[in-house]
């Protein structure tokens, strides 16, 4: 007989895992159970979707349940969720009461918006997970016309939520209870985007947590309409009834094949924490990408491949009006914390030469002191940011030092960056001072 | 009394070795010889000046020689030509007539557009290195109306000409001697880039070298204008008088100090050969990043402080249209003849999520087979090309394998990138195959 694998999860992780499973090994018999009616729905569209962006909410669904059974060969159950594992049996049990035996588990149960505060709960209070919290939202705009919004948080789904009400016309207040941005909070980038955004006709309001919603107001300035973007909380509870191990942070721990402490289970996605590679510890840092990386490795270790997931740099970006802002490694304190000797430097370059029209471009990099290592680094600008911050992820995924990148043969030409790019200036000023 | 450096160059080698000594040392008396009457002048604008994106050209010179001395504290004397280095004497000869003693030297002489074809002399025949050039070039178009243009060689430049050649409305023909662009020929690429020049309504001849230029054809194609971009000639005939050894290339051989095999005597920019990352040869391949590069290593050595050039990955991009197209380190055939297995793979994929409008984004990449390492690599698209080819000439530098490439934690958010990064994708394909 075959052998049997069940996923639980029908989103990017689990069907990541699912289809390269079946793909090493096509014997594998591979059944996906999905709670909801949808599978592989991108939820990181959702904003973009609500400004207008996306044309229809059918383009973030990237397959049909019948589309995907088809084009990878796995049967995909929608509507029915899993109620429990049992390991010591090898199955799990289904909403419909019914029994499956597997021989090997991947579970990918996501994460849910966080919605801990008092006052959560109230009509006019919206998270943007899901399409019908999208779909909510909306509706609440639309029939209610709310004047004055609250965003709590100010994480890169806070700051896409703070743009898609600026574009319906609201009135916009964000609190974060940190004193930055992004999870950051170097000086010169706060001042950056705290500006941007004020220019934008956002009231920003740092270092200010929100400990309870009110009915009209929060931390007493009025409000219609909160949008809660305080981070996510991993969906566990079925993993740990069953026995799976969580971590420090809460989410499910597995090790660089995805394994759980199960023998033959597996955990990938917004449920698992992933370790960190600058800081070589867990952290819990849900992102699609990850979610279809690990999904992509545990469907491989369960069809008996050893793939492996190395981390994460913590690399970040986010669109604020036609500001782009990106973080990726380790900040100062967490680069401390972690038992480095870290120096920081801030620079303010321009994008491109001076007679092609440049615009300022930030960037800040933090480094080692005895080593010279690069630890991490944020970059602001309208141009050319996503690049910058992906060569800073690839230049710690290298471990390289600041003297290192600072000898990278970066492209040039005039449309496209300045002479000295900006990220070689910064190199050049951190290594002066490791 | 006080140690003086001459430099023999005021562009960017030149002057960014001058500043660079006297900071570092300000007891330093340094005086720069410009045999033109301009300094810190960007060759690199002068396609854009043309395009009309550059207001005006006086845009393109960085400092005037009074504004250099003051704010570097260096002299600057313009006008003036070094027609002789007496190394034994540690002087050089003005064309003043005037001898002028010197502790440290530094070549920065730059290089010439090659005009070594048959006819390349004749009023219709243009190369676009000097301001003077490209004058003439912008005059000829206005005075004399011509319809057919020929640009000879599709390296950037000669991509660039064909922009401006467009945007001034004239009928192009683009001769290329190889069968590619930028140097590299990986079948998608030239495919892609040969089609979207035609539509643009470029004639593309590629494998087609020009021998001769006619008075009113190329190549028996009729012409009444021709572009001349086949590359550059390092200014070496000073240097090599004075007993400076040249390389293989033809330009100055000089080590990772910029030293050249006279003691004291340093060289820098377009004059020198380089080493290139991959290969561990000299190359020659002149380039504004390059020369600042080589030209401030050059100034601190020969300041007395023992700083590096590790050398190029023969990092390059383009703009033709809304096209970029980029490439660093070595094609499959440099690679097989610098002793490599080497694999290539070519990719075809999007630049964002679908739901986003998406586009195409073109990349190939090359490892070799026994060590898995990255060798280079290409890229071709609207969006986030340069960024891209950056974090190739960023893993080349590292020394990365195509499976470390394929771990780092790129950026991801809707507006810039899909899910899988199409870098990623690549390297996934590639590692498969090594």
């Amino acid at each position: 007989m075959d052998r049997r694998l069940i996923v639980i999860g029908g989103q990017a992780a689990g069907l990541s895992a699912a289809a390269r499973a079946k793909r090493i090994d096509p014997r594998l018999e591979v059944i996906v159970f999905e709670k909801s009616s949808r599978i592989a729905f991108a939820p990181c569209g959702l904003p973009y979707w609500l400004e207008g962006e996306v044309p229809g909410v059918d383009k973030l669904s990237r397959f049909t349940p019948e589309e995907f059974e088809r084009e990878r060969r796995v049967r995909v159950c929608t509507g029915v969720a899993v109620v429990a594992i049992q390991h010591s049996r090898r199955q799990v049990v289904l909403s419909t009461g019914e029994r499956v035996g597997y021989d090997a588990l991947v579970i990918a149960t996501g994460a849910r918006a966080r919605k801990d505060l008092p006052g959560a709960e109230q009509p006019h209070v919206f998270t943007l997970q899901t399409l019908e919290g999208a779909e909510a939202l909306s509706r609440f705009v639309k029939d209610r016309k709310p004047e004055r919004a609250t965003v709590i948080g100010a994480g890169y789904l806070g700051l896409e939520l703070v743009e898609v009400l600026l574009r319906w016309g609201l009135k916009v207040r964000l609190f974060e209870a940190t004193g930055g941005f992004l999870g950051r909070s170097e000086p010169g980038m706060v001042q950056w985007v705290r500006e941007y955004l004020e220019r934008l006709g956002v009231e920003v309001h740092l270092n200010e947590p929100v400990r309870e919603i009110g009915a009209r107001q929060v931390n007493g300035y009025p409000s219609d309409l909160v949008v809660l973007a305080t981070g996510f909380q991993p969906n566990v509870a079925l993993a740990e009834e069953a026995g799976v191990r969580l971590g420090r942070t809460g989410a499910i721990q597995v090790n660089e094949h995805m394994e759980t402490n199960l023998p033959g289970v597996f955990a990938a996605g917004d449920c698992v924490e992933v370790r960190h590679i600058i800081t070589g510890t867990p952290v819990y840092l849900p992102l699609g990408t990850t979610a279809n990386k690990t999904g992509r490795v545990a469907g491989a270790c369960a069809a008996g491949r050893r793939e492996r997931f190395e981390g994460v740099a913590g690399t970040a970006i986010v669109r604020v009006g036609s500001l782009a802002i990106a973080a990726t490694g380790v900040s100062n304190l967490e680069a401390r914390a972690a038992g480095f000797d870290p120096v920081t430097v801030e620079i303010q370059a321009r994008d491109k030469p001076d007679y092609m029209g440049s615009r300022p471009l930030y960037v800040s990099l933090t480094g080692a002191r005895s080593s010279g290592r690069l630890l991490g680094g944020v970059i602001v600008g309208e141009f050319g940011v996503a690049g910058r911050i992906n060569v800073l992820a690839t230049a710690l995924q290298a471990r390289m030092t600041v003297d290192e990148l600072y000898q990278v043969d970066l492209a040039y030409a005039p449309p496209f960056a300045p002479v000295w790019d900006p990220l070689l200036v910064a190199a050049r000023e951190l290594a002066k001072q490791l």
